[in-house]
């Protein structure tokens, strides 16, 4: 399977509108040793025909434009990105859905809780449903694999092994609604494969680390782990408030509990930190902490990388 | 004053994502006689210090990161952005507020009408008001002029009158909405105007001409007008279904009812179409359309312009 990273950097992008940062300001200068890059957003197809967006992003009308595989080919209203797979409802994974609004068919998946989450509690994403052959909104069931197909039924040689990782809604779920939806369909880490057996996993948001999700982790062969912050409190001291990086859901690179260090007894996979944070100072690539990630075997995402598996 | 024309195509941008049109394929083949452009957007400032947007489109990201004026300057999470000005509730007009979310302090001007669409319809907005120096949302009251000032209550030497337009909500305005919301505060027609009295008018969204609006726009020194399409009937031949200009709430540039005619008068302002959609023929600048609207004495809007007045 062919996946292309379309975006790379966590919700604001690198360099982030308001946000003066070493990081963000040496960009501005253009003196900064390293990439900038758009918010996360995966793209996986088996044939080269049928696309399949991991998240959507509000980046996503500049991250197709910049890609010729997922420019319209036969009809004058087309495209191929046949569906999205949601594993949250967090805005820097789902907003991009609104720019796919123009009555094109798409096949959108997500846990039942999600699309309430959207559809119920978000009037705008009606849009998506103004004609009848547009967005297919098809449920997940948390831990059952599922096939990936187009809305039209076509099945495109991949499947997606939706795994639970957090029972935490996004910050903008109202709250009556903790109780109406189901913990285990807040929050997914998804685990592609293709019809030869090939596997990558995406998990751009991770607050633990547990020996059985290492083991499933070590079943596959390619890794996107969520490469937030380098510190826990890496807002805070920028912000001078705030939240830490476990209060936010994301285990950090750095220290005796971060990815780093738990993720260090991994073989099979190769391993590639995405949705990194505009702070984090590993985007430097004549930092130590840059070193120190290459040395333990990783790498950081860049937005339009091709991979083939 | 200072103007920045930030993004000047209407929704889904130029090229769009799902388009093969005769303006979309040859500007991914790179022969187009014309320009890319972003979606609609204008930033003002009287000060070069403070800067209102009108509108916020979902491109905003892009659109700060190429325009040195809106970067931070002092402390490290800082924006020149004091406010945002809201004419409508349309997609392409305030979905960028949602990228604007990172605590920072905001003023947001919007009808009471439209913010409870926005707030009350769209659990998302919340993300604007997670801390208490974030988003301050400010009434405009239809017809009444207001000074624009920051959310710390400066006057920042710019007021702005909202001209009531149209009673036309989104198409992702509930049912049961209709007979909640007031009918005059759907959609707004604004009018900049600086302590010189220098005045300009930004209306993308316009399904028709009178005389009283004809009055009110030759009291301006700059016209940003709808531009969406060239013909009535220009996404039905695309698409092959669909609604018509005026049925989605346009005055067609060309034609007897159309904007060049309608508005052949004007003598004081300076014309410019914005909100340009990306099968309107005009894009094409050696085209018989955009010739047809040089000599009239329009121009088109280009991402990046900016206009002293």
């Amino acid at each position: 399977m062919q996946i292309k990273v379309l975006g790379s950097a966590a919700g604001g992008g690198f360099p982030q509108w308001n946000c003066s940062c070493r990081n963000c300001t040496l960009v501005r200068k253009g003196i900064f040793p390293g990439k900038v890059r758009t918010q996360a957003q995966i793209a996986v197809s088996a044939d080269n025909r049928s696309w399949f967006l991991l998240g959507a992003c509000p980046d996503l009308r500049a991250q197709i434009e910049v890609s010729p595989e997922l420019h319209p080919r036969d009809g004058l209203r087309q495209s191929p990105i046949a569906g999205v797979v949601l594993s949250s409802g967090d805005l820097d994974h789902v907003l991009g859905l609104l720019l796919l609004r123009e009555l094109q068919p798409l096949r959108v998946y997500a846990t039942p809780s999600i699309q309430r989450l959207l559809r119920e509690d978000n009037s705008m994403f009606a849009m998506l449903n103004r004609v009848s052959a547009q967005a297919l909104w098809t449920d997940i069931i948390p831990a059952e694999t599922f096939a990936l197909a187009s809305s039209a039924g076509e099945s495109c040689g991949l499947k997606c092994e939706p795994l639970p990782l957090s029972s935490r809604y996004p910050a903008y779920t109202r709250r009556h609604r903790a109780a109406e939806f189901a913990p285990c369909e807040a929050l997914l880490g998804l685990i592609i494969e293709d019809k030869s057996g090939n596997r990558f996993a995406y998990m751009p948001a991770m607050s633990q680390v547990d020996d059985g999700l290492l083991q499933v982790l070590e079943s596959t062969d390619l890794l996107f782990f969520d490469g937030t912050f380098w510190q826990d409190d890496e807002l805070i001291k920028i912000q001078g408030s705030g939240q830490t990086a476990g209060e936010m859901g994301h285990i950090p690179v750095s220290s005796e509990r971060g990815s780093l260090h738990r993720l260090a007894t991994l073989r099979r996979p190769r391993k590639i930190f995405i949705h990194i944070n505009n702070t984090n100072p590993m985007l430097d690539e004549s930092s130590a902490e840059f070193s120190e990630i290459q040395k333990a075997g990783w790498e950081l995402a860049e937005d339009g990388w091709n991979i083939q598996l």
